[in-house]
């Protein structure tokens, strides 16, 4: 028996070796407070559960349409319009069994093999993982640390653009880095992204989860949406990580490749809990307010505690649940050079457990300063204040 | 926007098209036999049902690990055991969302770019569909309609082997033809892949809907588990098909391979229901049982009435809920020559639906037998009367 040649190209999350040393430590007796998850502790509505239920009972437990069920792709589309701004109609939704598969599905569809891709870096570790397993070249762009924000250099991005490139990855309300694109500068991308003839990925995983103000989308734009494949998930704003049901919603034309990809990977996601998700986005809404004002409540917390911190500098971002802080003063102080060694001291000493900068893609040249992100989805805010007056009191001792 | 050059490599499920056509008959007002399906309309047993929703209120609704859980993969290890006489551990299994999904990331864990795998055809196109998008070379090898059953022929699948031949599909207890190997077929099939090196996707989506006798798997017998992962899926015998819920099993470091394309792919399948299959597994089997007994009364309707029917001849499968009556002589009579035709009129001239062998991969040269496939998963015992009922009197007419 032999592997496939294509394997040594296969990226992963590193990110579950920190849950892994997490849970160890637990098992040795400790307690952990755990910032690197990006699961929820929180429940899903009631109202979603019992929708699903039903369903369940209604025998919506044989196959359907490898699209998704119509009502859902409908009251979908109808949502995605009165959020962004946008045009779509059911043709233009695929229901996926989670995110993610938007992600592999697209570089599918899109990339050809030696073909270039622009990805965010630091970013999701998928993206750089399937662009080269499938083929393609990966080509990092990267957010720089503004005053009150993480910021896209948009020259710089376009200095990158070779005739090989076609595609770009837009992580906008960004993971690791919690950053968020002012209109201008969406506007100056979206006018990159036109003039250099790419087509976009756009990861808005994040989208529901804000706190102030109002999320934009790039589809939005003018021209735009004829340029982008969102990745929409139901995981975030009612709490469903577990469920895994997402959709991709595009051009018709690439949709329905997608479809065609949905018949050959998984032939369709599960039937009854589309019910859940039509629950979700029609029915009361109480649930996911909840669950905004529960994060909201965690990252006013922890923002405040990290900057409190001696050598540790913390932006507020307006949406996700992550925070990226650059640490490169506090690690000095006692002096880390390395992260891996940081983040394990952290957990031996605090019990704090959190992942670097180093889990969200390979490093770039030049790198001087040193972050790491806290994710604030599964952990409450009495273990919040009690981990992070433990972490403060380790680093500035 | 440009689409990727490999999708025109990319196959489908061309019966769903069939689906497409029935529908629209039932729309003008006509009664349709559904005989097309792969579908079940019977209900998933109710413990399933009821631990599903109990997890689901417990609050598993997060995450899951990326291989499944823990007990369900210790449970379903000890279930194939007893059934198969195999000797698999919790580490040999990865749950995945659906049966579906063990076959694209068998080829991308298994399968070089120019690679040839021999596939059965007739068979599931997707085997075709994913060997090619994947960049290897499909050779067919067939089932040739013996006494009482389908049968392979060893030494033509020998002569299909080349120094570019790596890996084989088996799909006995088969979609189509319910083909079952007998013991012997089975042990010179073993001795083939031993003899040349071959490593095989075992597709057992049927192994437990069997009504009389034992089925027996490829993977139990000597030197043979480390050259097999199986495909397995609860969709069938627990009339799940819309839950997506199955697993890949097999060597250690190939399922630690899958694992990490379910990271790349989808993070995990759905968390909760996997509670749901841990019932089904361990729980009352009557459901189970039941599911079997209902299938077994409409196999012995439709083969008896086929077989009523002048020019037609089918066989009795003891596993599957398929059968592959060769219609040659009907056809003839009827003066149809080609596929599409015969079934449309079908459609249209007695409501009857059905797949042909033209669903199941391309044919093959010197092909001169018709036949059709008959699914009675989705059909009930009285509608199967009627609807073949009306079928004989067209077609002796």
């Amino acid at each position: 028996m032999e592997l496939a040649k294509r394997l040594s190209k296969l990226g992963t999350e590193t990110a579950f070796a920190v849950s892994a040393e997490a849970a160890k430590h637990i098992q040795r007796g400790n307690t952990v407070y755990p910032f690197h998850l990006g699961d929820m502790n929180i429940k899903t509505p009631d109202n979603i559960i019992e929708a699903t239920y039903k369903a369940m009972k209604d025998g919506k437990t044989g196959y359907c349409p490898n699209y998704g069920i119509p009502k859902l792709r409908e009251i979908l589309a109808e949502d995605i319009n009165r959020s962004h701004g946008t045009d779509y109609t059911i043709d233009n939704v695929a229901i996926q069994p989670g995110g993610k598969p938007t992600i592999s599905k697209f570089f599918m569809a899109m990339m050809n093999a030696g073909e270039e891709v622009l990805y965010p870096n630091p970013g999701y570790p998928i993206f750089e993982s399937q662009i080269e397993f499938q083929g393609g070249i990966a080509v990092p762009y990267t957010y720089h640390e503004g005053k009150n924000n993480f910021e896209l250099d948009i020259d710089e991005i376009e200095e990158k653009i070779t005739p090989r490139t076609k595609l770009i990855v837009v992580n906008d309300l960004q993971n690791p880095t919690g950053a968020e694109a002012s209109p201008q500068e969406l506007e100056a991308l979206a006018d990159l992204i036109k003039r250099r003839d790419l087509f976009v990925l756009c990861d808005e995983a994040y989208f529901d989860i804000r706190y102030e103000g109002k999320s934009l989308s790039l589809a939005a734009l003018p021209g735009m949406a004829q340029r982008c494949l969102l990745l929409y998930t139901f995981s975030k704003k009612f709490a469903m990580t577990g469920w895994r049901l997402g959709a991709t919603i595009g051009p018709k034309e690439v949709i329905d490749v997608i479809a065609k990809l949905n018949v050959n990977d998984e032939s369709c996601s599960n039937h009854f809990i589309q019910y859940g998700a039509i629950e979700g986005l029609t029915g009361d809404q109480s649930g996911a307010r909840q669950i905004v004002k529960t994060l909201q409540a965690r990252r006013d917390m922890v923002v405040s505690m990290l900057n409190s911190i001696d050598g540790i500098r913390c932006f507020k971002p307006n949406a996700t649940f992550y925070l990226f802080p650059n640490v490169t003063d506090a690690m000095k102080r006692k002096g880390f050079d390395d992260y891996a060694r940081f983040r394990q001291a952290a957990l031996h000493e605090t019990g704090v457990s959190f992942c670097t900068r180093r889990h969200f893609g390979r490093p770039l040249p030049g790198e001087s300063k040193l972050y790491i992100r806290f994710a604030y989805s599964g952990i409450d805010v009495d273990d919040i204040e009690e981990g992070l007056t433990k972490f403060k009191k380790w680093l500035e001792s």
